[in-house]
Formats: structure tokens, C-alpha cells, sequence
């Protein structure tokens, strides 16, 4: 985006992840790959937490685990140490600790889920109902049902059973990178909120767009906004407006 | 890696990417795919300072252009301050100031070419001839073939010709995200050196295994070593080393 040569990381994307591994660098692989450049040089200067003995998310929530803030906070303060302007989190059951990690981030963190609405817009999708899939937490205290109504959409959330035998085992095979065993279960998920009139999928939790290769999408025949993706493109357009407003 | 659930990000892989992104971004990548893990907090913890504005190593080395150091010393520094405990370097001819790098760096740097002579012998190739890909300067400067030769192999280097007209492409298509366009360029600079005699062939750029999709390789029938991999693959046995050697 920088056309200079010059070594200054400046605008510098600053990415929290770790939760999991595999989602936090393929968010940093994204951000490359959906960039439009010509030679290194014109890429975005990004730097990478990927932290994966933060505690579990879903579990602190949903079973009393141990609290993931305190790390996530150390996090934070070495991105803000290393000089990022912005911060991206792509965990989406983290964004349930958002207002304390803003609160304690000098720098703007973009939210999961403004990026994913965005998305949305982007891809034709301006109202009706969106079936949403996440963690069990991310799903049970609403993270996105909230943001989604005060945007004019309806979210569609998997029954409790279906998050049990679908969802869970799905993530936790993407993490143990065993992402053909994950597919079959999420495009099951997939389909069920099909059947009961969503007009697009979230997956909305970082774990999920790993599972579903990008060229066996066209395969499903609805609209999917990935998580990983939406925040890969909200961190790019982000820098671009960035540079805008400096050189003007 | 680390079965506990402490949030202490220890020991960290400290990666000093950008050179180019899609490489730096890749190697995180290939770290978590490479892992045996079963759950995010086995994971190896790591922090990629991906930063594209580095000046061109080839063009600073061959062409008189802006030295690379400085960024690449910052970059290191964000590293140490982040608490890394080792330090690789996706990016070939930046080993070009590997002494100078390892000196100004309190943790070790592991060597890309060492991680590709660890990588041949894990593949079964001994000795004997052993083609080498490369970026003008980092075949010019002899990058590799000393420390082949000290190791019992023989470099094979392509012509002047071939490495202007295949490989200068076919790198700078890789850093514009065009791997279609790179990929039957490498693929005739592999077959040429084949002919020669080569028995096997290092793709000693790491934009090159970008330009090379693992699910095409086997058709290539010629042993590859894949910079980023073996680069990848020795920092998770430096890991699992350092966590033996702490718990004894």
C-alpha cells in the first residue's frame, strides 16, 4: 500500500491471535494474499502475537475456566510495544472480553463482528436472516444476535444439540489440524440453518472458514462470510484509509 | 508443544518475516501445520514481525541499492523486546548479513541453509549433486554452495541466462501474489538443473515453494527441499528441544 522503500513500519497492523494458531497466522496469510501489490514493498507491515497458551475462550465462559484476559492483556501490550497502530483480534469468543481490551488498547481494535456485517453488505446481503454459527459461548451470550438486529438482520442460531454434535467437535478438529474431519460436520450446520431460511452463514467463529476450503464453497450455493477473511479485509481497508488521511 | 495452560509464552519462536510477506506469513503457518497438537495450547507460541518495507536484499547486494540492515535490525530488536527466544529468517538472501544479524541479536538465529542441509538428510539425500534456486545474489555470493560442499554435497547453480529469464520472474510474480504465473518457470528451472545431473533440488528462496503447491510436487518426480518447511520443521525441533532439556 506504502509505495516508498522506506523502512518506517508505519501503518502497521497489529494481529492478537493464537486463539487458535492456525487462524491467527492465516489471518496474517490474507492480509498478504488480499492485498493488491506489486513488490514486497507495497504490502502491509503487520506483527503477530500467536500466543496459543492463552486459555480457552469458550470454556471460561461456558465452565468456569481460568480467565483468558490476563494474557490476552500481555498481548495487547506487545503489539502496542511493537509499534502497531490497529489491532485485530480473529478469535470471535474473544470479542466477549472486547470492551476490556479496548479499554486498556491506546490503539483502535476493529470488531469482529462490524467486519463481518460489513461483509455482508459487501456481498449483496442487506437485510433477513443470517444463520450464525460459533462457539458455544459466542452463541449463548450473543455476540452476534445484538450487532446483527441493530443492522437489520435476524440472526438464526443452530439448536443446542447441533452446536454439541456439530459445532464443538468441528473446532476442536481444526485445531488438532485435522480439517477434513471438521468439513462434513460444519457443512451439516451449514445446511441445517439453510433449511430454516437463512439467506447467508456466518462463520463466525475462526476455526470455521478453516474447515471449509475456499474452492469447495462455490459447492454450497449460499452466501458464507468468513470470519477470517471480513477481518482481513476491514484491517486492509483500515491502512488504505490510513495512508489516505496522511498524505492528503 | 507445552501441555500446561499457563499463559507464559515460553519458549517463543521469534520470526523476522516481510521478506517477502507472503513468505514471513507462511512460515507462521507452516509452524502450526507442522505441529503435532491436539488443542491450541500445544501449540508452538510465535511472534512475526512481517514487515515489507525492508529494501531489496537481491538489489542492495547486486545493484548497489539500499542496504537492508537497519529495518532488519529494528525488526530483530521488536523480536527480543517481544520475548522470543529464537529467531528465524524466512528469507534467503537476507542471510547475506546472517553474522552481522546473529551479532546484534542476544538469542540464536537458526540458519536457513543448515535447516536445508537438516532437510535433505531427513529426506534421504546424502551427497552428490543438489540443485539450487535462488535470487541472483544469494547464487552469486555463493550462499549455499560452501556450506554444501563443507556438508559433502555439490552445488549445481542454473546459467546467468536462467536465472534472469525463469527465476527474477518468477520471484517477482510470487511477491505480486501471481503464483500461476511463476509456477512454469520454476518448474523449467528444476527440469533444466535435472538434466545436469541434479539429484535433488532446493527451492533456496522462499518465495519459490510459493510458486510450487505442495499437491503438485509429487508429479515433479525430483526431491525438493522447501526452504520454508525446513526452516518451519527446525524451529519446532529447537522448541522441542528447549523443552526437554527444561524439564530434565
Amino acid at each position: 500500500m506504502n509505495a516508498s522503500s522506506s523502512s518506517v513500519m508505519e501503518p502497521t497492523v497489529g494481529v492478537l491471535g493464537g486463539m487458535g494458531p492456525l487462524a491467527g497466522a492465516t489471518l496474517a496469510l490474507r492480509i498478504v494474499e488480499l492485498t493488491r501489490a506489486a513488490r514486497d514493498q507495497e504490502h502491509i507491515a503487520v506483527v503477530l502475537v500467536n500466543d496459543p497458551h492463552v486459555p480457552d475462550r469458550s470454556a471460561a465462559r461456558t465452565e468456569g475456566g481460568q480467565s483468558p484476559l490476563p494474557a490476552m492483556l500481555r498481548g495487547v501490550e506487545t503489539l502496542v510495544s511493537a509499534g502497531v497502530d490497529c489491532v485485530v483480534v480473529p478469535c470471535n469468543t474473544a470479542h466477549l472480553w472486547f470492551d476490556q481490551l479496548q479499554a486498556a488498547c491506546p490503539k483502535p481494535i476493529l470488531h469482529i463482528v462490524d467486519s463481518v456485517i460489513h461483509d455482508l453488505r459487501r456481498q449483496g446481503v442487506s437485510g433477513g436472516e443470517i444463520g450464525v454459527l460459533g462457539t458455544p459461548a459466542t452463541l449463548r451470550l450473543g455476540l452476534y444476535q445484538d450487532r446483527l438486529a441493530a443492522s437489520g438482520y435476524q440472526a438464526l442460531i443452530p439448536g443446542q444439540d447441533e452446536i454439541q454434535s456439530l459445532l464443538v467437535p468441528a473446532i476442536a478438529a481444526v485445531k488438532a489440524n485435522r480439517i477434513e474431519d471438521a468439513y462434513p460436520l460444519v457443512v451439516q450446520a451449514i445446511e441445517s440453518l439453510e433449511r430454516r431460511g437463512a439467506r447467508a452463514i456466518v462463520l463466525g467463529c475462526t476455526e470455521l472458514p478453516l474447515a471449509v476450503p475456499h474452492d469447495r464453497r462455490p459447492g454450497l450455493g449460499i452466501v458464507l462470510t468468513d470470519s477470517i477473511d471480513a477481518l482481513a479485509l476491514q484491517a486492509i481497508e483500515w491502512v488504505g484509509r490510513r495512508i489516505e488521511a496522511c498524505s492528503a
